[in-house]
Parts: C-alpha cells; sequence; structure tokens
C-alpha cells in the first residue's frame, strides 16, 4: 500500500513516520507512505500556498494552483483509489472506512490549513471527504495521521499477532472490555480471580460478559447495533 | 494553561510540540506542553513498561507501577482539572469539550498503547476517559496530539484573530460554508460572484445559506439540532 500526504506543514507529523507500527510497516516494505511539502509547488518565491478569503472574514484559504500542481504530479505516476481530503465537514471516518482503506492500493490525503482548501479543489479532485470528529484542528496533518494509523494497523501483516486487531474495540461491534497485567495484587487492587484460573473457556466467557456490559453502559448506540 | 501527556513513545508526537499553533501558544506562555517518557519511570533496567495480559491473548498491557509513580510525581507537582485517558471506549471528544478544557489550567493526559493500561489505574486515578472516534490506533499518543490542538487553539489569545475560530464548523452548530481564494477564475472554474460583488451583508447572508444547506445535506443530526 501506498499513502501520500499532501500537506503545507510536513514538519508536524514527520516524527509520526519514523515510529511505532508505520517504522515496522515501512520496514517491512508493506506500506509506503509520503509527505508532499506544498511550499515546493508554490509559484511564489516565498513559498506562499494560501491568501486572503473572497468575500472577506477571518482566516486565510489555501490556494488552487500549488494544490493542483502538486495532485497532477502525483496522478501521473500513480493511479489512486481514493483522493481524500481532511475537513470537519466530511464523512465521519470509523472502524469499518479503516477496514476499507486497508485493502487499497495507492490512497492521495490531502491535509486543509488554515481555513481550508479552495472549494474547486475539493470539486475537481477529491473523491472522499473525511472528518475525524465533531471538532475543529489546526490543519488536517494529525487527523491524516490519525487515519493513516488506524488503516496501516489493519493492512495484513503489519501487526504482529493479527488476532491483536481482532480482538480490538468496534472489529465486533462492541467496546474491548478491561485488561490486567502483572503484579496480580497492586497496592491492595486485586486482578478479577477468573483472569488467573487458567480456564481459557471461562476467560474467554467473562470477556465477552465485560465487554457487553461495557458497551451496553457506555455507548447504547453501539449495543443496540449489536443487539439487534 | 498546562497539558501533560504521559507516554511510552514520546517520539511519536514530538514533532508536533515544535510547530503550529503549539509553537505559537508556548512562544507566548499561553500554554506548557510537556511530554512525559513512561519508560523513565520503569523499575525494570530495560525500561520495560509493558507485559502478559492476565487470562492470556493477544496484546500486551501497559503495567500499573510505572504509570503510578508518573501520576503521582506530576500530582505532586501541581494540582489537575483533569486526568485523561484516551481510550476507543471512552466519550466521544467534540467541540463542546474542546471549549470546556479551553478554559481549565492544568491537564494530565495518559496514552495507552498495545493492548491498553492495566484497568486499576484507570479505577484510581482517571477521572474522564475520551474516544477520538470509533476506530482504533496504535496508541494514545495520535489522539492526545489531537485533542491537545482543539483545546490549545480556543485558549484565548492563542488564535491570531478570535473570529477565526468563531465562524469554525460546529461552534454553531453548522458546517462552514466552503471558501474561495485567488485566482477567481481558475482553469475556467468561477468563485461565486457574490463573493465579488463588496456586499458585506449579503455576502454573510450567502455564507449562512451555504453553510445551513451543507449542514441539511451532510449532516442532518447536527441540522436537527440546530433547526430545534
Amino acid at each position: 500500500m501506498r499513502i501520500d500526504i499532501i500537506t503545507c506543514l510536513p514538519q508536524l507529523i514527520e516524527s509520526f513516520i519514523g515510529h511505532s507500527i508505520l517504522q515496522r510497516a515501512q520496514a517491512n516494505n508493506l506500506v509506503t507512505l509520503t509527505l508532499h511539502d506544498l511550499k515546493k509547488y508554490s509559484q511564489d518565491k516565498h513559498g506562499r500556498i494560501d491568501d486572503y478569503a473572497f468575500g472577506g472574514g477571518a482566516g486565510m484559504v489555501m490556494t488552487p494552483v500549488p494544490l493542483a500542481t502538486c495532485i497532477e504530479e502525483l496522478l501521473s505516476e500513480n493511479k489512486y483509489d481514493e483522493i481524500i481530503y481532511m475537513t470537519p465537514d466530511g464523512v465521519t471516518f470509523n472502524q469499518s472506512m479503516a477496514n476499507t482503506y486497508s485493502l487499497k492500493e495507492n490512497i492521495m490525503i490531502i491535509c486543509g490549513h488554515y481555513k481550508g482548501i479552495d472549494e474547486r479543489i475539493r470539486q475537481k479532485y477529491v473523491t472522499k471527504e473525511i472528518s475525524v470528529g465533531d471538532f475543529v484542528v489546526s490543519g488536517g496533518e494529525i487527523p491524516a495521521a490519525l487515519i493513516a494509523d488506524a488503516i496501516i494497523r489493519l493492512v495484513p501483516r503489519v501487526m504482529n499477532d493479527e488476532t491483536s486487531a481482532l480482538t480490538d474495540s468496534f472489529q465486533d461491534d462492541l467496546l474491548a472490555p478491561p485488561v490486567y497485567t502483572r503484579p496480580a495484587n497492586w497496592e491492595g487492587m486485586e486482578v478479577p480471580e477468573i483472569l488467573l484460573s487458567g480456564h481459557a473457556a471461562k476467560i474467554e466467557d467473562w470477556r465477552l460478559q465485560q465487554a457487553m456490559e461495557r458497551t451496553k453502559k457506555r455507548r447504547p448506540d453501539l449495543w443496540k447495533k449489536y443487539s439487534e
């Protein structure tokens, strides 16, 4: 899988690329993630990529020309399954989208910054607009890193142990059960006895019960979906 | 405002601290954000902070002792308004929470990694469990950076122009209207004429109409809330 991220602030997320799961995925040639610095596509000698909004008002808008130049260059090199724009007015990202995208070959992600990108770029190039939630952040960079992480960890062979992802929250419409590790007695707080019993089937059952209780209590919306 | 982030992988998000809005907020002494490396609180000479889960199964669990040591050290230095644990089974973060937290003094954020932290740490210390959405990522680091960004940009005087945040999506329960910048004609695609008219009141009206239409079409749930 290949993920290309277009951003005017690659520095903001470059530490994300060199570590954790992504480092392992890249080292094993399972995923290539590249940050493209939009400032290099500016026609302006100062590398400017934003301008005032037509109609006035606070906040700058990212101009169409550098974005289009960068996008066209990538399009001339690869065929993309999806050109994603990270924006709070997009479709809210979820685990099922992460599963779908983890099977794609090439994904391009455009990060907005300031007030966002010129609407015409959205109309001309973007195939999917994605939001990570009902809140606003300074730019699409951290959201892009977030969905890249969610997608990449599901790419086959990226995780050490594939069952590790299958037992996560949302994969089966249930929240994950509580987890415990040593010491069994920590400052007087004990691990539930069943987990020390060695009865694999009973432990599975306890975990399912805990996951169901937690989902019912914390996320009645998910519980409804699960129990239907 | 002071934000302390506890993580076993500070490298993953350290580039986030040195750039963009956070850099400005820190330079102006409006916000102090510190990453605390959990490995330094390990009792193990290899800096180990995780162990196998009681009851078996895939994925490691973060042990209670290093976490408790780090949390206690911070508690001895500051009084915290909230000790947040980033977890997919927490309350889904939104703009209203970002507004609330932007008025706090001291916030501690614990990032889980692997299968998460020992349940007893959650019971003993955590005052709020927050999720950034219905999907799973490798750790709480990127989610912590995400909510820190959403919160910090709302801290008074952090943004250049405060009206810039007030016209964002979600602040008024509407998605933001489309934005345009130069050139007015880009590859045959024209900016809506009204935006070039100079009639401030009419432009405001057009933007509100666009915001309402976009919300109605893309987010009927938000639209219902707005129009009630």
